[in-house]
């Protein structure tokens, strides 16, 4: 099968290309977190080249990759060298200026996913597209003023509703309940700027999917997982979800016809709610995902390997669960426990508990592993999960 | 838990310790290949500390690792310095000369395995060790001039038999089939020095256990695989093997038995050979080995997580098999195929294949990587194996 990428355009100052041991397209990753070191876990299974774009060098990913490059910032200077020496871009997160990607486009470059898809990055560009597209969302106005927001929230019974800046925000930050008028002109005039005003929906469960699509186009669908979060960050994943079986099926749907609506190429993560037997969807990032650290057991291609895959425009790999159940649980830094990578000794004397640490230096509430283990069923994964993450100390 | 390794000697010249994102000890694992790559991948997974002693930047492991050295020879002038830098060695292969080791050891530093289990490199030290134990090995003499060969096939009944010199053979390199009196002078003369000489046993099947012993005590085994081999090279290991049950329980008790007598810390591989319904040891190798790849997908905890675990003594993972069956095949550079990356995406085409390549630039005959695939029964995980192997071109 030949290579489908499309090749950069040629430049007389593309520098020569570096050495490509086994041969094969090359891949640039922006962004040097958790995602990209387990990304490049993948990478070095498949023998696959791949290049780092980071902006610390204590992040994840460069204290494990030889082929990394720290830029003071994920700018047009340092993206444009960057795309010079590989054939694709893909991404960490989803931070980088949308204006910088466009131009990367422009200039010839391979985004996967590309700027389109990655514009979904944007809350208000989120609802407004999914809504426009008949997909179920939560009632919503995208507003510039404190006034439109006091409009919203009697449009839909009352205080409190929901205030999210369309972008920057993720595990949690840049979600803001708000009770009242005051405190609505007060956020909006720190924000100083469009925001995404929501309902306050009765979550009766969270869900997510992962799909992840090819660049030919053809894709595959994860297991649902219920996820679980504290003060809107994840704290665990299950897999199968506690919800019923016609819940499942319709979140499947959901998560199809969102992919199909936002066609990024790799992994697309679709965050749904479970409100009075409806689901909505939260929101979505065209990137590997929190809810889907555990496929790297639970599967038989973790979604690590797949967005690669994806990115290549390689065929995609199975991905039907090898165990009854899953649960993965974030090791988020203990105060008091400290790292856990000091601990981890008694975390790797619980039988079947798979610990991942990401090589993060320490800091309350930080994520810095996750634990996950596979069982018969989901009470005694979790109580496997539990006993490990119990032991690092991670909350 | 606290922290068991035995500290180095602090001497005024030890070097700062480079940072330690994560906390914990720091491996040094000497020689790059590709057992190093894939015990780095248990390390990334885990958060360990490691760093990399290789002699060729275009090994398998210094693409794949940031904290390499590479230095003209694994001697002392490279190993004293290396040593210096981390609290316990291990080791890619076993051609690290002996004195080298031992000197290591005298001045304080910690191999694992240490330099008397690694004296087990050493063919003649291995049989003649096993036999005094009363271990079950072919007939053997240990002989330094080609008349002691004559007389030794004369005592097991005529040509030809097996020859090896001591030190530095694998896959096939350093075993010579001798046929008469003149071979055995020619081959003599050019070893120059003491040879194993045993008999040719007619092997039924070749078996491999892995044993894991970690450095404060107790083990785990892996299951009992079956290997073919092909001119001395590896090229498929079955799970479980195609030998009868109590020829299995055997297995383990000669392996259990041989690795009780080397007292390697970490992974030690028995290879055996089944003959007349007796098992035989054939040759032990102290560290990760290919009959152990298929673990990484075939149980819970991989025979490079279960090494590195065992060298920073801490508790052993699970070896307990994930599916009924597993078939590993060998990638060996194919002189009309060319370089297996190539052809990547049509073997990931192949469902349930895992394809893992090294990165290693392509020769006819070199071991480039290795498909594995898990299955209800050896016939359908061979098949598949088959399959991802074809595509790639790996023989």
């Amino acid at each position: 099968m030949a290579e489908r990428l499309e090749h950069v355009d040629p430049t007389p100052s593309r520098p020569a290309a570096a050495p490509r041991p086994g041969g094969g397209p090359t891949v640039g990753i922006v962004g040097g977190g958790q995602l990209a070191r387990m990304m490049l876990t993948a990478a070095s299974e498949l023998g696959i080249d791949a290049r780092v774009l980071a902006t610390d060098s204590d992040e994840s990913a460069p204290g494990v990759w030889p082929h990394t490059t720290v830029v003071p910032d994920l700018d047009d200077a340092a993206l444009g060298p960057f795309a010079m020496e590989v054939d694709a871009l893909t991404f960490d997160h989803e931070l980088v200026d949308p204006e910088v990607l466009a131009a990367l486009e422009r200039h010839g470059h391979v985004l996967r996913p590309g700027a389109r898809a990655l514009a979904f990055s944007d809350k208000a560009h989120q609802r407004t597209t999914f809504a426009a597209a008949g997909l179920p969302v939560p009632r919503f106005a995208v507003v510039d003023d404190a006034r439109a927001v006091e409009g919203f929230a009697a449009s839909v019974g009352g205080w409190p509703v929901v205030v999210k800046p369309p972008r920057g925000g993720y595990d949690g930050r840049g979600v803001h309940l708000v009770d009242g008028p005051d405190e609505a002109a007060a956020l909006l005039e720190g924000i100083g700027g469009a925001v995404v005003v929501e309902e306050l929906v009765d979550i009766d469960a969270e869900l997510a999917v992962l799909v992840v699509t090819r660049a030919s186009g053809g894709h595959v669908r994860y297991p649902v997982v219920g996820t679980v979060q504290v003060d809107g960050i994840c704290h665990e994943v299950v897999c199968p979800p506690p919800v019923a079986p016609e819940v499942v099926a319709e979140a499947e749907r959901v998560a199809t016809a969102v992919a199909e609506v936002v066609a990024a190429v790799g992994v697309l993560a679709v965050e749904l709610f479970v409100s009075g037997g409806r689901v909505l969807v939260n929101e979505v990032a065209p990137r590997p995902h929190n809810s889907g650290h555990l496929t790297i057991e639970a599967t038989t291609t973790s979604q690590f390997e797949n967005h690669l895959r994806a990115v290549l425009d390689w065929p995609l790999g199975d991905v039907a669960p090898l165990a009854p159940a899953a649960v993965m649980l974030n090791v988020l830094g203990d105060p008091t426990a400290g790292d856990p990578a000091v601990h981890r000794p008694d975390a790797l004397a619980v039988p079947g508990a798979h610990v991942h640490l990401y090589g993060k230096s320490w800091r309350a509430g930080r994520k810095l592993g996750h634990v996950t283990a596979l069982g018969p069923d989901v009470g005694s994964a979790r109580a496997t999960a539990r006993a490990a993450l119990d032991a690092l100390g991670g909350r």
